[in-house]
């Protein structure tokens, strides 16, 4: 039987005392992190969320004690009674904060026995990740998870904490909301009062933001779940947070310098080096051409650069036809990198083909000759012209990449970022911000045969470009925005439409007509038509946001309980199946599934 | 057209100018809650969240801005450019915080047009609440509506900022849970990737809270949303938001001295009055005895009394027949109100009969008699041994009831509670708060024959009745505390249950066995065999909170998008039916609605 905690109470959690306490009585409670045995004493380190203390056990001291200590197994739950003393000499551990001193105990509870924990509770155990998440009560146990889970929560409150001074308001808003099948998939929620009615989660609180602003609230902010129904790629959860804000009587610059203000105190709170904005603004078309990406890495050179005109006319018909077709060539200069083997040049076109670059051309340059099955098709004259532009020294290795625009610039831009990584060109403890600017309004869907919004319908066109609605759609530019960080968005957002007339041109030129978008979008319209003000807003993604200052690659790591790339809970085993009372109070049949 | 915002920004909120800055430039936005024509100068008051300023266009002044104002209507959303000036004699408003001051308008922006507005935008407007739900951004406008949501975020920052400094760590629990068919009902959402398996929204984070002390956090907190699929009363919503909060190596004393923190934390934020603590302390067999319910309204008197002894022997068989069956008699003194007239002492009638109650028997105490059709069944001595405990002064009005304990206790609780109102006994400016505790862990089910938690399955048992398991559940006391003020509950926790074996025990006694428990509660199991401390928790409903903070009558006045009572929401026109391509991605199909 296990003992029970009574009137004792904690003095002090496991990271606190130091030499200055020696002497003090105190009461710790956590977990048995390690015990160990040593000339008839027994040690325990003993662990909370805050650290580890040694607790001792000396039968010369307090020999029924030490006679209770036999019972204790690594994870057990106890309280301790005792006295802070110093270490002997030669004893002390100068990893720990409290290494200097040791509990010597006096009275002893164990509040909890533990089986056996099916790893080992420290950062570098070797098990795979779905045992780890099946016992996530334990995984959470480790320390890197700790910190984590506890940076995150540190994380937040400096975002709320800078929010609120700035005069935002944290408003619910709600998750039984109504389904708009635009952008991702929604995940449905049936509903039992109006059967065969369904409600949607939110995708993100948009419209409600938006309706907020129209009320007059002015500014809005939320740390919000918010979720998608995809398939789930490596670093995508069904459910995710969001930092959501919206701004009224604004434009881009207010909402920009209110990010960065969010930003800097955040990385101030939580982060490994200080962040300085204003931070480096590039239009989505600079972005494009010099990195191939609209979220470019701009913690390192190795930028793309088009030889299309270069190469055009030349006796390579791979290129010259590329660009007949109105595709372009755009070339990577790895400096340094010609003793590349021909296998791992092979490994990079098979890089690049996931991106489907149907190929990757290269050029060793040596210090007389270039290597390369290409370079015989090309002049003296364009060999010329190409080393100047890409500045090929011996010793570099270039890439090229020959296609349409969006296959090139995905490529080489994938490739860009991985020989970063391979060439340690990357400072891991910098953080280099680009606010992207100038997107595109549209883009045109091939598969659907129709223009679709590039972030979503309530986003403002660039003012100058509004009459170009009709008549030139992709070549509107709209007042969007994303912050990128270390080559990963980290948030994105835009001024919003405020008027109905031009809010209704957009979702024409989306394709919908008149009795489509009343019926998806009525209640927009009609607030837009009760004074609306400007508005603009912006979300950051918390979890990504979380990963890059845990410094760690997966977002599984900084959120408390994950799912896997199933959609999967393995602690609880959800989702499960339902009871045939609960579908039948839904009106619900679920249907043969077909084995594929 | 509307004029664009281009580089013009606000220099003050609509609250923020007073005598004080005379003479200065500012720029206002907002809307335009009333223009008044006088004496050829237009006046308008002009809102935002903050407050009014009137803003003057005089031809005499800026005859071009004067002309343009002409076309300001209600609800127009402007930015004037302007100097402030002091009001002319006689002309000062002290209602208003910039009363003594007006903008003379040397610019006029009109950012946006708008339709007459369906309703006024004041508080005291008599529209129905359908309709204002239905156009919820232009309700939400209205003075209290934003003082509400206002206070809302003030009332979330300031526990936030209460728990962040006891140590307390906010960490997201997923929204996409398993059902575990206990309790009320849940919300279902299907998965897409594991279709005929459906995910719950969670009715609360309880379990994930107590593994998340399994895991060593120590201290957990969240405000968040939670789902029941309830039949909907007026005060209940689909949705509704908790400040969750759970603790390890606790017990009762430390949860309630750190709610009364918190609440004390919120209430000096929001609060119309102080609050002390510690609070009061009641059992519930205390609070079921002198007030019928286990959330009595301790702001007044007019307490219940039990008179089964004294009339158990009587000629009235109504009263001596309930008791001879275990039931009980017990009575309310309506102090003073012997004048109510026999269609009032009817309405009492009706209202018991509400909860069950068959009849209410009443005595009217007047200077010589009693005058009731009950009295001549009563002894001379039963009158008096009455008499003296139920203080029965002429003037008095005493009501019975005669019922099982069940029914008499909830009808005559809610019978003073409804007299507490009518009779003036309340004080609307005081907060009264009470812990109940000693909760009975069991009660039985008659309906399906077995026994059930009162609060959940994981609170724990009172120590010393931990032997009652298996002989007398119904005599069991659990470690639950409820906090009530004013006669709502506004949080309850407990203790949990952190020994694997006592959990067992008390699944069995709910009627589980092992397959059955396993299944739904295995992972539980699990971890409390893991290295589970002691630790217990508390949630606090934050509507009903708010409500009682905003002095209003109803959850949907401090929510800013609430549901009506079938779970719509009017203005987006939640839930709607799902197209046949989500449906079929699910595996789902909706079965034909009876009618009913």
């Amino acid at each position: 039987m296990n003992d029970t905690l009574g009137d004792m109470r904690r003095s002090h959690h496991c990271n606190a005392l130091g030499a200055a306490d020696t002497g003090a009585q105190v009461v710790l409670m956590g977990w048995v992190q390690r015990r160990r045995d040593h000339g008839g004493v027994i040690f325990i380190d003993l662990r909370d969320r805050e650290g580890i203390t040694q607790v001792v056990f000396n039968p010369d001291r307090n020999a029924a004690v030490h006679e209770k200590a036999h019972a204790i197994r690594s994870e057990y739950v106890l309280a301790v009674r005792g006295v802070v003393e110093k270490r002997p000499e030669g004893m002390t551990n100068p990893a720990l904060a409290t290494g200097e001193i040791e509990v010597m105990v006096s009275e002893l509870k164990i509040l909890n026995r533990a089986q056996t924990p099916p790893f080992m509770i420290e950062d570098q155990v070797d098990v795979n990740e779905n045992t780890r998440l099946a016992s996530r009560h334990i995984d959470l146990r480790r320390p890197s998870l700790q910190s984590n889970i506890m940076m995150r929560h540190r994380a937040a409150a400096a975002a709320r904490r800078y929010l609120n001074d700035q005069g935002f308001l944290d408003i619910e808003t709600p998750f039984l909301t109504r389904s708009t099948p635009e952008g991702a998939r929604d995940y449905l929620v049936p509903s039992r009062l109006n059967p065969g009615s369904f409600y949607a989660l939110p995708q993100s609180p948009q419209l409600f933001k938006q309706l907020l602003m129209i009320s007059g609230f002015d500014r809005y902010y939320q740390i919000v779940h918010c979720f998608r129904d995809e398939d789930l790629r490596a670093d995508r959860q069904p459910e995710f947070t969001q930092i959501d804000m919206e701004m009224s009587f604004v434009g881009e610059e207010d909402i920009m310098a209110v990010s960065e203000g969010l930003i800097s105190s955040v990385f101030q709170e939580v982060g490994r080096a200080a962040v300085s904005p204003p931070f480096a603004r590039m239009t989505y078309q600079e972005a494009m051409e010099r990195y191939g990406l609209d979220r470019p890495d701009t913690r390192f050179g190795l930028e793309l650069c088009d030889i299309s005109d270069i190469v055009a006319a030349s006796g390579f018909h791979l290129f010259s036809n590329t660009v007949k077709k109105g595709g372009i060539v755009k070339a990577l200069n790895a400096k340094g990198c010609a003793g590349f083997t021909r296998k791992q040049i092979d490994d990079f076109t098979d890089f690049v083909a996931v991106y489907r670059a149907r190929g990757l051309a290269w050029i060793r340059v040596k210090e007389d000759e270039w290597q390369s099955p290409i370079t015989k098709f090309f002049s003296e004259e364009e060999k010329q012209a190409m080393a100047a532009r890409l500045d090929m020294q011996p010793g570099d290795l270039v890439f090229f990449g020959a296609d349409q625009p969006g296959i090139v610039n995905e490529s080489l831009g994938q490739l860009r970022n991985h020989l970063g990584k391979k060439l340690g060109l990357i400072d891991e403890n910098a953080y280099e911000f680009v606010w992207i600017t100038d997107f595109p309004m549209f883009e045109y869907d091939e598969t659907e045969k129709r223009y679709q919004a590039l972030h979503h319908p309530f986003t403002a066109p660039a003012e100058k470009d509004l009459e170009k609605l009709a008549s030139d759609p992709v070549g509107m530019r709209s007042r969007a925005y994303d912050l990128v960080l270390n080559g990963s968005e980290i948030g994105g957002g835009s001024i919003r439409i405020h008027q109905k007339d031009v809010q209704v041109r957009v979702l024409e030129a989306l394709g919908m007509d008149r009795a489509e978008y009343e019926e998806k979008f009525g209640f927009l319209l009609s607030a837009l038509d009760s004074g609306a003000p400007p508005h603009g807003g912006i979300a950051f993604g918390f979890d990504r946001l979380m990963t890059i200052l845990c410094n760690t690659s997966s977002i599984r790591e900084v959120i408390a309980f994950p799912k896997t790339q199933k959609g999967a809970c393995l602690m609880t085993a959800a989702p499960a199946s339902a009871t045939a009372a609960q579908l039948g109070e839904l009106g619900l049949k679920v249907r043969r599934v077909e084995q594929s």
